[in-house]
């Protein structure tokens, strides 16, 4: 019987832990994190680094697994994603087996909330439909909150609804009519140009909640050609970026 | 000078307080804790709760003040809650000049995230017009992602979007276009009543993440009576409710 603990880490402040993280890191036998592999991003190093600063227990065992990678020869963008998580169910199960061939507790560092734009709870539900596994997630401070608190602004005006959605969303389908308030994550484009801009309003952050930091608001009409040009540079300076926006208008 | 802490608590949970907010309790001059009155609910006790775990420094001081209520003879909401807010902060600068009257470090605690549905940033924003005030917003677990986590699911299908909304919305204008996903909140009425329950999923959560959590999921058709029946018992025993669903259709 094995234990499967997802835990939201928030996104890249150990600040962030909440106590419920903190408690469940120091309460499993196992924790298992993906080594994306070098030059890619800091993100195991970071995880590494939580896991050196909360984790009081002596036996909590640490292994990394070397994550495996989308087979671009796939054509069906779905059908990668799925053959992708199988395969990732596939070296957690192997992985888990060898490090606890009799069960126990298994706990698994997700970057911000598991909930989120994250594959980490449907490579769980894999593993379940195998194994006998019980199932716990626990929330993080998510990369929109990290954005709404840097800039410290509402997310959403008062009593109106937002649209949580990704650059690809954005790019193919234009604003939804649902909301006036657009938070985009997981654009690698700058998705934004190809709005009207006017009359709309950014709020941008890369690495927020980091160091790195990098806040930018302000007209989209103004600020669009600024924020393209900083995410080019801060992206070949570190090697690697994470940018998330919000957009009202 | 005052610098001003809005530190998001989590939505019931003490455990999910980060240690970005821990840090944040011990390190402000004054706590400010807005009193709801008796038998509203137990937040004002919660929050107590949490200041009694977490503060270890001698010297904060944690005051409670009256909230004003808001005038139902104004008629219309906006100009109702707009007044209300400047009420609150008036309420607010009376009690810091009370207790600070030097300035210092002022510290609020904020249910969930401050950026979600929450007054406190507006009525920040309102002491910033009037006076010299540095603001710090320190992100928190929402309730969003309490039912998220309990529910243990992903709160957006691969790739695509969601939207989050009240219930007032969702009854006034029915389920937007843009999003096969809906996260609704503030909604009194169980206003999924009003939906075409055919092909609708809900995950409900009340006293998300608390001792008194309730949860129930199923097709909307299915658990739907289950759901308005459990929520008006619930509210009956406790004196008061919260709850927050996800539809997915
Ligand atoms: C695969 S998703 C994971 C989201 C994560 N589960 C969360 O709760 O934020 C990755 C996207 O999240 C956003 N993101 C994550 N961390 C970020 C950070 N520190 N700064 C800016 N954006 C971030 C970016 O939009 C990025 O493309
Ligand atoms: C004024 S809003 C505040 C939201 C808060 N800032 C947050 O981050 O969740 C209050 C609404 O949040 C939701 N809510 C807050 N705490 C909750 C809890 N523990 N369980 C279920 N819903 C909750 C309910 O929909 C409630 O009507």
């Amino acid at each position: 019987m094995i234990d499967l603990t997802l835990i939201g880490i928030g996104t890249g402040n150990p600040q962030h832990l909440t106590l419920q993280a903190s408690a469940a890191l120091n309460g499993v036998d196992l924790i298992l994190i993906p080594n994306k592999g070098a030059g890619k991003d800091d993100l195991a190093g970071l995880r590494r680094q939580i896991c050196d600063q909360v984790i009081k227990k002596q036996d909590v065992k640490i292994v990394e697994f070397d994550l495996p990678t989308r087979d671009p020869k796939t054509p069906d963008y779905r059908q990668r994603v799925d053959d992708w998580h199988d395969a990732i169910a596939g070296v957690w199960s192997a992985t888990i087996a060898a490090h606890l061939p009799k069960g126990g507790k298994v706990g698994f560092l997700v970057w911000g909330d598991p909930s989120l734009y994250d594959s980490t709870m449907r490579i769980a539900d894999r593993l379940q439909r195998q194994q006998k596994i019980a199932l716990t997630v626990i929330p993080g401070i998510t990369s929109v909150q990290a954005l709404t608190a840097s800039h410290a602004i509402p997310i959403n005006e008062i009593g109106a609804p937002f649209t949580v959605t990704t650059g690809r969303q954005l790019r193919d389908h234009g604003w939804p009519d649902s909301a006036d308030t657009l938070v985009v994550m997981l654009d690698g484009d700058c998705s934004f140009q190809s709005l009207d801009a006017e009359n709309v309003q950014i709020w941008w952050s890369a690495y927020a909640g980091m160091p790195e930091e990098i806040l930018i608001s302000g007209a989209l009409s103004d600020v669009s050609d600024q924020i393209i040009k900083t995410r080019a540079t801060a992206r070949a300076d570190h090697g690697w970026i994470m940018d998330i926006y919000l957009l009202r208008r």
